[in-house]
């Protein structure tokens, strides 16, 4: 299935960025930068690693969720927020919702991880659950707009949200020094697009690649031939990144994106060990795949051609994870 | 079994943990403070993780270790280090002296996971197993160094590693702001004594505990009665609490702890796995333990009386932990 684009490169601004991170600062973490001598090793290259795994709900969706209903009027917030998601932005939305004291109504997968529906019940948002299609969802969602009135909040193809999703790239950039790269994991493409615009504001030189499970490479497939490919479903294990990119974040990442590197299930499985191993932090296999390819032999270096070890960040997007059920 | 105190309070100044910590800062992490809005309701305080479960070798112990070998002539060094520890100090240990490119010997006990052995070995330390208790890992370790003519550097009962591992409290107490207590494991007291050195020093009015499982209770019953128990074996989870007390150490903490609290394994198990699920990161079972005790419900009140919600500092010890057997 394709779609025909319709709208232009989203026209948001470094402004808009550092609006939104002005806004979201005093509610989220400032996350750390994490390194490790193995892993540099491994890769052949200086491995930057920016830990919103550590962050406010266990994932960076805290920062879009946050700066699109602190930028409601109050007669908007008061409508409640309506939204759907296959798990982070389900918790950071019902999070951001009750911090500004508003209802969350949260459409998501029946396949979505029970540690991901804990979190959003215990942030107060209400769950529907629908089949795992991405058409469901959004028809789902849209049914429950109607019924409350509630404002939609889509998990990427919104401004706001990719404006806060913008500020994790914009934090390493500030602390990490000069990057020759970003890697970052891709699904709906907000993050992937934020990082990239971050990017292109801060360091026009930093190439930024999109990182996308082979079992579910629409995002490759819609950049290769220019047209939104979409993804009904997927098993991948990487569960955060089932979804298809949308009109605005296809736009900026057509635009911006340097490529987008495809990995097996294995590989995301040996990344994610690798990172609980080596930088004690507690990542999902939807982030952990940001490192999966660089233990491909010579990959640094193919990636950033003329660099001898390169300078790389890498966006560990989430750590919610169901501890009972590793994969290794 | 009792030992009759020989050692006055040792004499470890304030410059000596500040030049410790000028000689192992470009080697080490400094490590990040985290928090968790969870965790706070839960224990009625703020916490303030130090996590040098996030430090290099995933644990404390690079910091004491480094200072020791760095601190050795050229000539000391060339012959050597010899030591014994359940893990963690000989994982340091043997990165340390991988740095200084020299040889490491080390003794550990049977019983120290594999996860641990494998580090040391990673580093190139040459292992010699020994019956796993404490009387057993001194003897064997003074034959090597007979043999070898190898510098001891003991796991705690040194002014050198004291200092060293000193420098996690001063960092937390510079990192943090204000403090009203201090909450660090407790074994040899290594990390003990120089947390309450650096407590002394910067914040006299911080009170610092030390948390032991109570099938570990020697620094807990040798506080109480003023003669140093030791413990002959432990089969605590805490694999890294199954040391006792040092002449150097107990005359420190005899000085300056406000008193040592003890958990249930059940408890110690808990507070892990509430530190993986909220703060994100790998935590093995010796340091999860500083959290258990603010578990119990009051706790935080009365270990600081007066306060309402005190505000905490919790050293996160350790990260080496066998993924494949988790105990939740």
């Amino acid at each position: 299935m394709s779609t025909k684009i319709i709208a232009p490169t989203a026209a948001l601004s470094w402004e808009n960025i550092q609006e939104a991170h002005r806004r979201i600062k005093p509610r989220i973490h400032r996350t750390p930068i994490l390194r490790s001598a193995t892993l540099d090793a491994l890769a052949g290259a200086e491995l930057f690693f920016k830990c919103d795994n550590l962050q406010k709900t266990g994932s960076f969706k805290i920062r879009g969720a946050t700066n699109a209903i602190f930028s409601l009027s109050a007669a908007e917030a008061s409508r409640g927020i309506v939204t759907h998601s296959s798990g982070n932005h389900a918790a950071a939305i019902s999070c951001a919702a009750a911090w500004r004291g508003v209802p969350a109504w949260i459409v998501m997968p029946r396949n979505a991880p029970s540690v991901k529906c804990k979190a959003v019940e215990a942030y107060g948002g209400r769950i529907t659950f629908c089949e795992a299609k991405v058409s469901a969802r959004t028809e789902t969602a849209a049914r429950i707009q109607a019924e409350t009135g509630a404002v939609m909040i889509h998990p990427y193809d919104d401004d706001r949200i990719i404006a806060g999703q913008a500020t994790a790239a914009k934090e390493l950039l500030e602390d990490a020094g000069e990057l020759d790269a970003i890697l970052s994991p891709v699904s709906g493409g907000g993050l992937l697009s934020g990082t990239s615009l971050s990017a292109k504001y801060m360091r026009p030189a930093v190439r930024v690649y999109g990182c996308e499970p082979a079992k579910a490479d629409d995002a490759y497939r819609s950049l290769q031939t220019g047209t939104l490919q979409s993804l009904e479903s997927s098993d991948t294990i990487a569960d955060g990144l089932r979804a298809s990119l949308a009109p605005r974040t296809f736009a900026i990442l057509r635009e911006l994106l340097s490529g987008v590197l495809l990995v097996t299930e294995e590989e995301i499985i040996r990344a994610m060990e690798l990172i609980w191993e080596r930088l004690k932090v507690i990542t999902e296999p939807s982030s952990a795949i940001v490192l999966a390819p660089l233990l491909k032999p010579g990959a640094a270096n193919s990636l950033i051609p003329g660099t001898t070890k390169p300078r790389v960040g890498l966006i560990l997007s989430g750590g919610n994870v169901d501890l009972r059920t590793l994969p290794f």
